[in-house]
């Protein structure tokens, strides 16, 4: 299986006016997707966000779980928590996992916006060997097009025709994951 | 395709100790499995909880979302959100779909305590004309043994065999979802 990373941006990603913004840490996402990304055996978690102090509070939430006093209340945490590397861009994480040309970009959104490549083409090209994959996911209203064009490929939207096509992206990580995961 | 509804429990659940708890209502509980149970087509989402104050706050984010201000700002999470249904109990669930013998109560966990369908089968069941299914989710350490014991069925657990077998409830619920609905 190949190595996969997770990345949830927080810039730049769309507003509601369909302008590029910047969203805040959401804690819960760091603690979910941290915990999704573990159980299907992905190695790193990237929180993407340009503000020092929204990545020193992604440390401090860290912490709390691996060395705080919640760490030791609930010390199953701490091996999801580890795997989160808050960087301030997209290239940091890219850079982190050997560089662009070392890395193969995945996008995911709730809409296609260029072709898509399949869950099942996507899961048996996991099973092949070949570079890193980094899922990309956009908190707020997604990822912009131009980082979803400057990926390798987007993955299919999970409920692109469902009457409400409104997950969470806490959820639509999971569900993601989860399909990549299963033959 | 058959009438689903979700329930997430509060009480009883189990506590860290083994024994029994209330849990307290988790707010992005409630957006997301409304959201991901809307995506998927189930019909309610009753938060389970005995604290008339808790039902009452779970009933002021609804609010808030459906008629409020968050409900203007980001109107797609209302529909949603009107799925979401405060009850006391369980058995306050169960009534409201038909009473125990008219609705068919499927339990989650993270590991087997007794024999098991696959989603497989549960979903293939799910095509075939019958009750409602009430699928149930547990909070804090999951779904008490007495619980489980009086459900018709235990769904099998989402990854009872990885390293780490620790997702979120919020992340549980929708790839249950998801798994049920694929073919």
């Amino acid at each position: 299986m190949r190595r996969v990373a997770v990345a949830l941006l927080h810039a730049p990603v769309l507003a509601r006016d369909g302008g590029e913004t910047v969203s805040t840490v959401t804690n819960l996402d760091v603690h979910d997707i941290a915990r999704s990304a573990r159980s299907y055996g992905a190695t790193d978690f990237f929180v993407v966000h340009p503000v020092e102090a929204q990545r020193a509070l992604c440390a401090r939430i860290i912490a709390h779980w691996k060395t705080g006093s919640s760490g030791e209340r609930i010390p199953t945490r701490a091996p999801a928590l580890e795997l989160v590397r808050p960087v301030p861009t997209l290239e940091d994480a890219v850079l982190a996992l050997g560089g662009r040309s070392a890395v193969r970009l995945w996008a995911t959104a709730a809409r296609a916006s260029k072709e898509t490549i399949t869950f099942a083409a996507a899961r048996e090209e996991l099973t092949t060997e070949g570079p890193p994959v980094l899922l990309l996911f956009g908190t707020s209203w997604g990822l912009p097009p131009r980082i979803i064009a400057a990926c390798d490929a987007l993955l299919e939207p999970i409920q692109e025709h469902a009457d409400y096509n409104h997950l969470s992206v806490r959820a639509a990580c999971a569900i993601a994951l989860d399909r990549l995961a299963r033959s």
